[in-house]
C-alpha cells in the first residue's frame, strides 16, 4: 500500500518511512528555491509544522495529523489503555488548536482516536498496526478523493481554457494531482493545454511559490499574477473559470478558504465567469449553518511588512490586518466539486441530500 | 513663491533650490526605510528617476517635469532659438517616453514647451525666467487644485467613517495634501477621525511603502492590509468609501489607475460602498473616449518575482503578466473629485459642460 501511494504522488509532501519509523514532510515555506524534507518527531514538531505551514491545504493536514497520530501514539509508554487514550487524546486536543479553521485537521485526529478507541482490550502492537494502517488509508483516500474530484472537474473545463486560480490546492496541499488543481493536471496528462493564471496570494504568496512551480514543473502554461490582477486578466477574456480549493464548507454553501477567495469570486460573477469551489466532502461541516458561524484565524501583521523582505515594507508602527481566511457567499459559487460529484445550487438542500444518502 | 511652496507641503517630494540651481526629489523607491533626496541633472537621471518610480504620482510626475524642463533649457547653450526650441522639443519626447500612461507628464512638457514658444524672441535670461515661472505655477496651481479636491472630497465623509484607498496619492504623489488622502489629512488638521484601510499594493507596494507612512505620520488611524483583504474588510462593514487616484481619465469617466483598482471598485459595488476618484481636471483626457483607448503600460515581470525579496519567489522561468494599470468602467463610479467640484454620472454629458465652461 505503501509503494501504491509514492508512486502516484506528484510530489511527495508526507512520507512515513517505515523502516526509519519517521514521518517526514517537505517544508513548504522553503518553496521554490530549496527542496527539503524535515523529521516530525515530537508534539511540538508537528504544531510548529502545522501552524507555521511548512505543512498546509487543508487536506495534506489531515493527511499529516493521522501520520502525526499514529507516531505520538508509539511514544506513549504505558500498559494501562486508559492512560494510552487520555494521553493520545491530549496529543489530539493539542495537536488540533494549530489551525483552528482546518476541518480536515480535527477530523483526522478524531478518526485516529475512535480507531484507538476501537481497538481497547488488543495488544499494543495490535493497537499501533491499527492506528498506522487508519493513517495510511486516510492517505490512501485522499488519493483517491484527488482523482475523483479531478475527473469530475475536468467535465467544468475544455481543451484551451483559460483558468484562474487563487492560492494553492495542488499536490503539495493534498496528495496525487490534488483538488483545485486536479482537474488541469489530469487534462494535461490527456493532452489538453490549459492557460492557467496563478494568483499571487499574499501575504505568504503559496501561488507563486508553490502553484505556480508545482504547474510548471508539470508542463502547463502558467502565468503568476498579484492578487490585484485577476481583474483585468478576467477582463481581457481570458479567464473562462476560476478554481480554488476549501479549507472548510457550511451546510449552506458558504466556503471558508484562503484570504482573497471572496474578492476572486465577487470578480468572476461581475464578469459572468463561472466559479467552482473543489474540495472532498471531508471539508464540508454540516455542524456549521453558514460562512458566519467559522472562526477566523488572525495571523501575525509581521507576515505584510517584513517577511520575505529585505527590508521592512512600512514603518514597523503601521498596525495592520491579517486574516488567514474569507469567507465567499454559496451565492457566488457555480459548483462545489466532490469526489461524490459536482454539487450545484441550492446547496443547503443538495449538500443536505448528498449526506444523508452517504450516512 | 517657493517659500510658499516650502510651507505648505506635507513631504517636500520635489524641490528646486535656486540658489544651489539643482532640482531634488525624494527617492520613493527608499521610502519608508531611508529618506533621501536625489538631484536629477541630466536627462537620462530625470528618464530614470520617471521610468523607476523614484517620483510618481501622475500630479507629482507633472510637477518634476516642469522643473525637469527648465533644468534641461539651461543646459541647452545656444543663442539661435530655433535650435533651442528643437532640442527642448526632444527632450520633451524623451521625457514623455518614459512613462506613456501618466497624462500629466505629457501636459507638463507640453505646458513648458508653449511657454518656450510664446518666448521666443526674448533674451535667454528671460526665457529661463518665463520657464522658471511656469514650472513654479505648474507646482503651485497643484497646491492649489490639491486643497480644493480635499475641501470637495471632505463634503462626502464624516467624522468616524473608514475609508479604504489603494496605491497612494497623498502628498508624495502630488503637493500638500495630495488627492485620494486629501480629504482625510485635512479632515485630520480639523479634528476629525477616519480609519482608513491601505492595500498594500503589489508589486511595488506603494500603499504599505508609502500611504501608510505618509497617514501614520501624520496621525492618521492607518490599518495596512493587503490587496486580497479589500473583500473581507468590507464585507465586515468597516468602510464607508472609498477613495483613490487616477492616473487618467477618458471622457465617458473610465479611469485608468493602479493596477488593481478596478477590482477594488468591483467589491465597493458588491458590498453597496460608494467608489471615488480623485484627482484634478488635468488628468481627465477629453481626447480619450473610452477607457480602452488608454495604453497600459506592462512592466518587468522580475516586479512580481524577485524584486523586494531575499530569495526567488517563483521559478526563474513562470512567466508574469505585469500591467501597471488597470481601467476602472465609470459604471462603478460614484464620483469623480475634482478642484472644480464633484462630478456625478452621466460623466460623458457633465465632463464635457465642465470642459466648455472651463474653456
Amino acid at each position: 500500500m505503501d509503494n501504491e501511494i509514492q508512486k502516484v504522488t506528484h510530489v511527495q509532501n508526507i512520507r512515513y518511512d517505515r523502516q526509519a519509523e519517521a514521518l517526514y514532510i517537505i517544508d513548504q515555506t522553503l518553496l521554490p528555491n530549496e527542496e527539503r524534507e524535515i523529521c516530525l518527531q515530537t508534539a511540538e514538531e508537528m504544531y510548529d509544522a502545522i501552524k507555521a505551514l511548512k505543512v498546509r491545504g487543508a487536506p495534506a493536514i489531515g493527511i499529516c495529523a493521522g501520520y502525526c497520530m499514529y507516531v505520538l501514539a508509539k511514544s506513549v509508554r504505558t500498559e494501562d489503555q486508559q492512560v494510552f487514550l487520555r494521553k493520545l487524546g491530549e496529543y489530539g486536543e493539542y495537536l488540533n488548536s494549530s489551525r483552528p479553521t482546518a476541518v480536515n485537521l480535527s477530523w483526522a485526529i478524531r478518526s485516529m482516536l475512535r480507531t484507538a478507541v476501537e481497538n481497547v482490550g488488543c495488544t499494543r502492537g495490535q493497537m499501533l498496526d491499527a492506528l498506522y494502517e487508519k493513517a495510511v488509508s486516510i492517505h490512501r483516500d485522499d488519493i483517491d478523493k484527488c482523482t475523483k474530484i479531478s475527473e469530475f472537474g475536468l467535465t467544468l473545463i475544455k481543451d484551451g481554457d483559460g483558468i484562474l486560480t487563487h492560492c494553492n490546492a495542488g499536490p503539495l496541499a493534498t496528495s496525487r494531482y490534488g483538488t483545485a488543481l486536479g482537474p488541469i493536471l489530469l487534462g494535461t496528462e490527456r493532452g489538453m493545454k490549459f492557460k492557467v493564471f496563478s494568483d499571487e496570494t499574499r501575504p505568504l504568496l503559496q501561488g507563486a511559490r508553490l502553484t505556480s512551480y508545482e504547474l510548471q514543473r508539470a508542463g502547463v502554461d502558467v502565468t503568476l499574477i498579484c492578487d490585484n490582477m485577476a481583474s483585468m486578466v478576467m477582463k481581457n477574456g481570458w479567464v473562462q473559470a476560476c478554481f480554488v480549493g476549501c479549507d472548510r464548507v457550511a451546510a449552506n454553501g458558504d466556503t471558508a478558504n484562503k484570504i482573497g477567495t471572496s474578492g476572486v469570486a465577487i470578480l468572476a460573477k461581475h464578469y459572468g465567469i463561472p466559479f467552482y469551489v473543489l474540495g472532498p466532502t471531508s471539508t464540508v461541516d454540516m455542524d456549521c449553518p453558514a460562512g458566519d458561524d467559522i472562526k477566523i484565524e488572525l495571523r501575525d501583521p509581521e507576515e505584510i511588512k517584513t517577511m520575505w523582505y529585505e527590508k521592512p515594507m512600512a514603518l514597523p508602527e503601521v498596525q495592520c490586518y491579517n486574516p488567514a481566511f474569507d469567507v465567499t457567499d454559496h451565492s457566488l459559487i457555480a459548483g462545489i466539486v466532490t469526489e461524490e460529484g459536482v454539487i450545484r445550487p441550492p446547496y443547503d438542500k443538495n449538500l443536505k441530500k448528498l449526506f444523508a444518502r452517504k450516512g
